[in-house]
């Protein structure tokens, strides 16, 4: 069989404050294509389809409408599971009636064991979930991390292995060995720890959500599809898509997703930044992380910048710029004279030392500064 | 036909700060009985499902439970629309799915203009909406309330209607005409007025939500269900239940639903109320509005009553006790002495004089207090 694996939507996802709805719109619409071309059995979601346990208005508008289209207009079948990032109940909503039209949808730990049955494939669909639930649903108390959860209920999925068939895992976990990007949330608190690769060997694919990006982790039989937007500046290099999943034999193919408006990362000085033969060859209504290599104070930087780049969405210099102060101690600052402090500061921020005609200037300002305390 | 009538079940509802989950689960499983030994071809639901248009996690689990239940259990068809405490988005999650198992769930204007099609009787299902939403579908700006966009909605209803089939519309709304408890959120806000009670005429039957008292209205074809359980002290002397709707011929019967904690209004002085022949036929779990008839201070007075009635939802005084203090103004007070502003106070919260001791031990008190100012 043929499927499609995408993960990570997010939807509801702002990136430092930008509205990434027509991104995600832009990456759906691709989804939708590649799953009609490639004539996929199926589409797997792998968890995290909201930003946030409590999506808003829109957002549910927003996913209510793709799930419809995919599953009600293009007929797809649809293996979803929530990941941390969803409220498993509110997500969950439906899903009883969903199966009628081959929608299926897992939020609770206990469906996890109960594969969904196709001809010649079984797909386990692992929700998120929480050591507790784990604990509750097999009465164990000792299941306090995911790897020992994992492999409890790994065990008892193999128990059910139709042997002809072949056996999809659909979860949504930090797999050690992977490396991350900043805009994933840390699964470590509360008792998770990653789980280790090999818990995963025994099935024909792995179909992973959690992190957003793809190349992540490259198992044989175990990918993370990423998400199909970029949610922070770390993943301005990646490439964003979806797996083709040819199950017999297996066969995985990325294709990627084109940005609507794409994530860079800028580095250079103010004045070449500002220059059109630097820029001309930029979209520049796309989002911009922006580190400055200059070394003096320049004056309304961000608004200089956004008169370019509209989107900027970090603003840095470089590490020279900020470094030294950060040495002086507050009980150093209160130590020093106003004059001497001043000095220090022109002169971590700008590698040079005041000339006398500034050092005057400033003499007499301190002076008059003084003066108006008294 | 045989239909279930209710409405604004509001999950989630307090009541002063009780919690009234268990209530309303026993109202649920009440209606639930009726609807199984009445066999009945479905279940109406006109509106105010849940309480608040972002319900709690817990209250989407009760709902979610509650539906499937009646539906996928039970197997009853259900009439549902979305009421103004309704978010119409999240309510509506899944109805397009729902319909497979005659879960008919409207919640956007538009819908409403499509009825549900049974052998013999046809529903229009109308959800809550605003004006700004009629004047959006129908590309109208003139259409400024309620009874303008109703009138047009059941035109183009009526242009609809299968001559020998019944004719069910279920609204949520106000008829005027009808009166109020002290639980619905007023209608009125931003141009909706009540709609008049001839515009209903031409169906065989109105099931009406939004009022929480069966009793608002009783026409020969229109009736609300009222809530199905009591939501506020103004509701201590509604009968709650369920409308039983024949429609050929049309014949309504009101099905009561017991209280698992019934609401009273308790009015009597302290020491009667405190007595055990005074309370001890009531069920003291019950939810009690107390006004107390005493004139005197009462130190302590709810923590006291709670001992005996731990659940208070409103504790008063009869008007005397307060009135007078109402008609001294704040100039007034400022020019009086302390010992006779004590006296007033005494006497009107009392309604007779200080005694020589209490008048001795009162100038013997504020003589005190001035030294201490001092």
């Amino acid at each position: 069989m043929r499927f499609l694996h995408t993960a990570d939507w997010h939807i509801g996802r702002r990136l430092h404050g930008f509205d990434l709805r027509e991104e995600q719109q832009f990456a759906f619409q691709q989804i939708e294509q590649i799953a009609l071309q490639e004539k996929v059995d199926g589409i797997i979601v792998a968890g995290d389809l909201y930003d946030r346990s409590l999506p808003s208005e829109e957002s549910v508008a927003t996913l209510n409408q793709m799930l419809r289209q995919l599953n009600l207009q293009d007929k797809l079948p649809l293996y979803v599971i929530s990941g941390n990032h969803d409220s498993a109940t509110r997500l969950g909503t439906g899903q009883e009636w969903y199966t009628t039209t081959q929608f299926y949808l897992h939020t609770d730990l206990q469906q996890a064991l109960t594969p969904i049955e196709l001809t010649d494939t079984q797909i386990f669909l692992v929700p998120y979930f929480e050591p507790f639930a784990a604990r509750q649903l097999f009465k164990d108390d000792s299941l306090h991390n995911l790897q020992s959860t994992m492999h409890l209920l790994i065990t008892k999925m193999k128990q059910q292995f139709v042997p002809h068939k072949k056996h999809i895992l659909v979860a949504h976990f930090f797999v050690s060995g992977s490396t991350k990007s900043d805009s994933e949330t840390a699964l470590t608190i509360g008792g998770l720890a990653p789980i280790s690769a090999d818990l995963l060997q025994d099935f024909d694919y792995v179909a992973l959500g959690h992190l957003h990006n793809e190349a992540a982790l490259h198992l044989p039989n175990a990918r993370y599809s990423g998400s199909p937007v970029k949610f922070s500046l770390s993943e301005a290099e990646q490439q964003k898509g979806v797996w083709i999943v040819d199950t017999d034999p297996l066969q995985l193919t990325f294709k990627p997703l084109k940005m609507l408006h794409d994530v860079h990362q800028l580095i250079g000085d103010f004045e070449t930044l500002l220059s059109e033969s630097f820029y001309h060859n930029l979209n520049l209504q796309d989002f911009f992380g922006i580190t400055l290599t200059d070394k003096q104070p320049i004056p309304n930087v961000l608004a200089r910048l956004r008169e370019i780049y509209p989107n900027i969405i970090s603003l840095e210099r470089s590490q020279n710029y900020l470094m030294p102060t950060k040495q002086i101690t507050d009980a150093q600052i209160r130590q020093r004279d106003p004059l001497t402090l001043l000095t220090q500061v022109y002169q971590d921020a700008t590698d040079s030392n005041l000339t006398e005609q500034q050092r005057k200037w400033a003499i007499k300002a301190l002076k008059q500064a003084q003066n108006e305390v008294k």
